[in-house]
């Protein structure tokens, strides 16, 4: 089998169910009116199912920022120039980016991946060096990439989370994405899987105005009419319409899942990437944390079609993996709620008759 | 003057402009797309104009947990019986409940305070010991308190305040309640300021069934046509329907504003008192910040009222001041993000054309 099989194969089917059964029992005996936590304690019986423990510790985090070129950005969907692309990845490199600082008030690592980048970069530089080809082809012409190379930049992904589990076991992935366009490609990929109209689905990305944005959807309806990518085919979608660090994103969640590590996602193109692995394996959703709803409306549909709500609405639109880095947070306190708030019976409050 | 005359005119009309504009000067100039981290940096703009820097340090958190008891809960407003109040104050200090472990968690020390609990601690139980009475009167049959124990109720919050910063400077508080019963007098205040239907704005506190909201509304109805509360007169309405913590939660915003400190304020108990004090200052409104979304219906009334946004919705409905606990952290990112995120030009990235 392949390195994709076999990880698909590795995701168990089910979370503990007796760690969820006991989570439950215990955010219920808590000396706090049942559910009064909302959200935060679903996520924490959630986290107890997928470590097999009610006192889960996420010390280990790691944000994996994935960056590729989009040979898209010639149609002219992007305010900013396809340089910035591996601009950034320096930026990301040298801790001074917005998802290193974060990150870095969330106790996360950061190290971004280049998976498609059109730019050599120094061998010595702190980053994985994961390059699939120098960025995509202009899908309004040819396929993004071929099959095997879809493939390859999933493989990517996965590759990038046993590398870190070499290092130590990791307690929670986050994931995030640097590529000039990519906001083009992820919408195109929700088009392809939901069939609703790309007008419907795209943003305004970085920040274009109304003919840019007219543009761009012409530009990826341009791209879907000549590919006609399979909506039940996910490697289909993603080597015509898709991107690298789409790809790789996907690897993320679905080597995430296999290991039994929760796996956040960002933005828009996080998030492309997570729809993308969940549509290869199903299973991998149960590992899955949607962080933030982006200004990006294609991104509810995402959410819509994997099932799960997105934490918190701070009108975010970057990307880089920022939403995700915040969520961390939340994610962390999760665990202290199931483990630390003390129940009616320890504590001696009078429960409701 | 009173304290509570000499607090308000205490407060600054205006934040500093100078700090205002180069924090947005700065984050325009980051190296990210202008305002893709949303909401999160109009927070870290206004923080610097309170504080009148761009490196705004949030380290002496403290969140103080107001608690009162209240009469009105002889009417059957709440599920839980009024000897919670006592306990949870104790389970406060005792460091198990909630608001301990969401504050711990945000590196916030937590605090309860007995404003009005009809139960005597003993004195030497860490807590604020700032009674008024044992506890409100029920006010479907006479005024919840008097004019002079509504003022002092007030004064003890900015008396909290003041006794915290004797120990330190506070950089960050966070307000927060417990009351059995308390979010009828809370629902109480926003009909009587809005003039709206009560049954637009109740909702079911820890989880009432059907008929025991049709009660409390009827009780909210009651205690208002009985007193006729006067809408311009923030203390008046205090006094008839409000709540012991309630007025101390609107001094904790005053003597937070008076002495230029961000205060973060809870769901909607929290919120009421906030808006007490807005209405009777409205200058304090420029260092408040709401934090969450309440699942209780009245709060969203509260914010349109005060014209703040709540930075998250996580579905709580539990109060002590763990939704402000939580956003603390969203706070003390965005002074991160403006301080720490590089600009174009400190790290070579190319800015839109």
């Amino acid at each position: 089998m392949s390195l994709l099989e076999t990880t698909i194969s590795n995701i168990r089917k089910e979370l503990d169910p007796a760690a969820l059964a006991a989570a439950k029992e215990r955010l219920c005996n808590q000396a706090k009116p049942p559910g009064s936590l909302g959200i935060m304690e679903d996520i924490s019986a959630r986290l107890a199912a997928i470590k097999g423990t009610l006192d889960v510790r996420l010390t280990n985090k790691w944000i994996v920022t994935c960056a590729g070129d989009h040979g898209v950005v010639e149609e002219g969907v992007s305010l900013f120039p396809a340089e910035v692309t591996p601009q950034m990845v320096l930026n990301f490199a040298g801790g001074g980016a917005s998802v290193n600082v974060i990150g870095n008030h969330a106790g996360a690592r950061v190290k971004a991946a280049d998976i498609g980048v059109n730019y050599d970069f120094a061998p010595a530089l702190p980053i994985f060096h994961k390059k699939v080809r120098y960025g995509t082809a202009n899908f309004t012409k040819e396929p993004a990439m071929t099959r095997q190379e879809a493939i390859r930049s999933i493989e990517a992904g996965i590759e990038i989370v046993r590398e870190l589990e070499a290092e130590a076991p990791v307690d929670l992935l986050g994931t995030g994405d640097m590529g000039i366009g990519n906001t083009t490609p992820s919408t195109a990929v929700i088009a392809a899987f939901s069939g609703l109209p790309v007008a419907k689905l795209t943003g305004r990305g970085t920040g274009i105005d109304d003919a840019a944005l007219a543009n761009k959807i012409a530009v990826i309806e341009k791209g879907l009419a000549l590919h006609e990518p399979d909506p039940k085919d996910p490697l289909d979608i993603l080597s015509k319409v898709g991107g690298l660090e789409i790809g790789a994103l996907a690897g993320l969640v679905l080597g995430a899942a296999a290991r039994g590590i929760p796996v956040i996602c960002d933005g828009l193109i996080s998030t492309a990437g997570a729809l993308i692995a969940c549509e290869l394996a199903p299973a991998a959703r149960n590992y899955l944390f949607v962080s933030h709803k982006s200004v990006e409306i294609g991104h509810t549909y995402m959410h819509h079609r994997l099932g799960l709500e997105p934490l918190i609405d701070l009108k975010f639109r970057l990307g880089e993996g920022t939403g995700a880095a915040v969520c961390m947070e939340l994610l962390d306190l999760a665990t202290r709620i199931l483990a630390d708030i003390k129940t009616f019976e320890e504590v001696g409050v009078t429960n409701i008759e």
